[in-house]
């Protein structure tokens, strides 16, 4: 089999996510044979280093060797059963470790497949929370620029126009507040002053906050400081309005600390998790919310105040093998604390690119790393140009408009790094 | 481990789907260590025979050895990629065989994690299909009595009022139109009549009509004729209204055909999959369409008129193993053909129901089967104790409100379904 013969066979059928088809008339689809460890190879005996870790869900590498035998050992044990009603060991086993882990007060754990839904119910939680307790607050507030998922729900609450523009007229009314917009900590006291002041006037109306804490990754990478997560938090306690972390793409180290909400010190009343949950393996997404939530669901059953949500492959034990397996790893490997010595030698890497004059900003938190371009029309599409240029030098990487970044495996050694950021500084000099 | 010991583990931490977790203060959480072929076993060595299929997603058994062995050879290969810009075999073959087997014209899949995102995908793709060829259409129809998942885009065409009424301030406006009210020719055409005088209201701003072709199964296992999908075919070309059958519970052979509409002869414009897609081992959907469909977004990506949605686990490759690894059981084992004559068995021993005075209606379609019982009040939640007299006797079902329905995997054998029908005849005649 070649990459032809199966991009013909691919490009008969298939409807790519995000992409515009047409463009595969220039572009090959790159079929992947197998993938191990940062380097994806494909079946004419290319390979290609996976920068961005597949969409920001890769951890501990492809293929990874006790991923795999946790889930063959899982296999011969119970693949999948309904979560209604029953239980199993993996995730009684995840959910006390997600407990442990995550910031304090967050004692209850709600599964589902992936981050568009954890969203979905954390909204739908938080508004349920409030009807049960009497008050009906149909508005959600949600920061400039942010991106929550594609699920009608969670697109209402995104900010990124190239994703939601086109759907506006079947999207339900949402308010958003701006992000900070730079990383200083001025910039987080202008923008929480003014959340503050959009609360003033709905007050009563809104239910919950939701922010993707320290970095809004689909929106271009957009950093912030984290007094901007404790000035918020004071509001949103202050007003009675929930806060959401979104933490589906910045959870598990992407920040530097396990979760972002650690930078800042404070709990959200819900935290949605996905990518990195099963270390890049399954879909899987769960949203841990406090007693103080769940305990306004709890009640006699003829009172009809439960949280009927449910997917089918909701508490998937497969899915929770890998979970657990990726915790292992984290401990196993000491994996925050490599990431440091990593982080430190990505950025002083990073500085040369600060030389170039179509450079606008490089810009970085723990282990996410973003250069921002300038002098480029969307209409050029620079991003697409640096993607193809790169992958003829064994490198993927895949810039959102004029950002490339940087979001690899945690496994990625320091050669690895050197041929990543060494490959794109390469291409963006010759732009 | 005891069951209690990983129960009351389970209850300090998680929040199960669809339930009131009060209940659980009367009715245990069942832990299970494995599965295999129809049966549950818990760690204190009873088992339970999964009447339902775990929510309707298996189809030849828990723990699979041929499935498995798929997964496992999949695994050392690549386990996870990006979809865009890249592709793998599994999704290829998957795709051509989807193609191959579902109506025609069907020659696109766009692939998601579970059913409620399919739903928002095709609900999203009919809206900008419209938008893309310049007319704005807010509207969706869909059933009344229908349910299309959880998501607030999927739950806002859904009907069923114990799910959607809470929520009801936060969902986009939808119309319905009433379903069939029973499985006559004549109620098909009283309800498709009714459909057409919607349109002729809303002429020009109805994107689609989506419908789960012939059972409700959320909706109380409720079954309708094939003409009904005949006419609203027809309607829907006249008035240039998108057709989406949601084929997500009904699909892969329970309404007795692979897919129910095949039983109307016709093609919807979308096929929302999902379930027993991957035989109920991993969580995996996908939508099909027509290349009328793809070519609305097919131009130069400069128009921005490309469909740019995406999970970061869309066509994640074990679960399109475990897809492979189903249809291949389909061929394999003959499935369609030998549930004919189990189908025709459990109907014949369904016929005892018929004197019991608590029995309404007994109705059935392929491999679904619903007992609707009368004279309970849904305060005596006499679903919940038939669930509960059920699982003493080494059997799992969970009905919905005063609907008792059998949904067994394929693999299930004659003596098996002797003990499925005879032990719910036995608690039912005893209630």
């Amino acid at each position: 089999m070649t990459n032809r013969e199966l991009m013909e066979r691919d490009l008969a059928h298939i409807w790519h996510p995000c992409t515009q088809m047409k463009d595969h008339e220039q572009i090959p689809i790159i079929p992947i044979k197998r993938a191990k460890g940062v380097y994806l190879y494909d079946f004419d005996g290319n390979r290609y280093l996976d920068a961005i870790s597949s969409w920001w869900v890769n951890l501990f590498g492809h293929s990874n060797e006790y991923i795999n035998s946790k889930i063959q050992e899982q296999l011969n044990q119970v693949e999948h059963l309904i979560f209604a009603g029953f239980t199993h060991e993996p995730i009684v086993r995840l959910s006390e470790r997600l407990v442990k882990i995550t910031p304090a007060g967050l004692n209850r754990c709600f599964y589902a497949d992936n981050g568009s839904s954890a969203v979905e119910i954390a909204l739908k939680m938080s508004f349920h929370y409030f009807k049960n307790k009497g008050s009906l607050r149909p508005y959600f507030v949600s920061l400039t620029n942010s991106y929550h998922g594609e699920t009608l729900g969670a697109l209402a609450v995104g900010d990124v126009e190239l994703y939601k523009d086109t759907y506006k007229e079947i999207l339900i009314k949402t308010l958003q507040t701006p992000v900070p917009k730079d990383q200083t900590p001025q910039a987080a006291l202008e923008a929480s002053e003014k959340f503050k002041q959009l609360l003033e006037k709905y007050q009563g109306q809104v239910s919950a906050l939701i922010v993707e804490p320290l970095i809004q990754f689909a929106g271009y990478m957009h950093m912030y400081h984290p007094l901007f997560l404790q000035e918020v938090r004071k509001i949103c306690d202050e007003f009675d309005v929930h806060l959401i972390a979104d933490e589906i793409a910045v959870g598990f180290g992407r920040s530097g600390t396990m979760f972002a909400c650690e930078q800042a010190g404070i709990s959200p009343d819900f935290l949605c998790l996905s990518k990195g949950l099963t270390g890049g393996y399954l879909p899987l997404s769960v949203v841990l919310t406090t007693d103080e939530v769940y305990s306004a669901f709890y009640c006699d059953y003829t009172e009809l105040k439960a949280f009927l949500h449910s997917h089918s492959y909701t508490g998937n034990a497969l899915a929770c093998a890998a979970a657990n397996a990726t915790l292992d790893l984290f401990e196993k490997e000491d994996a925050l604390k490599k990431n440091i010595e990593k982080s430190r030698y990505i950025i002083q890497k990073l500085e040369k690119f600060k030389e170039l004059k179509n450079v606008k900003e490089v810009r970085y938190k723990g282990m996410t790393f973003a250069v921002e371009l300038k002098g480029y029309d969307f209409k050029q599409r620079i991003g697409l140009k640096i993607n193809q240029e790169c992958l003829k030098r064994e490198l993927f990487v895949r810039p959102l408009g004029n950002v490339v970044y940087f979001l690899p495996p945690y496994v990625i050694t320091f050669e690895e790094i050197d041929k990543m950021v060494d490959t794109v500084f390469e291409v963006v000099k010759e732009l």
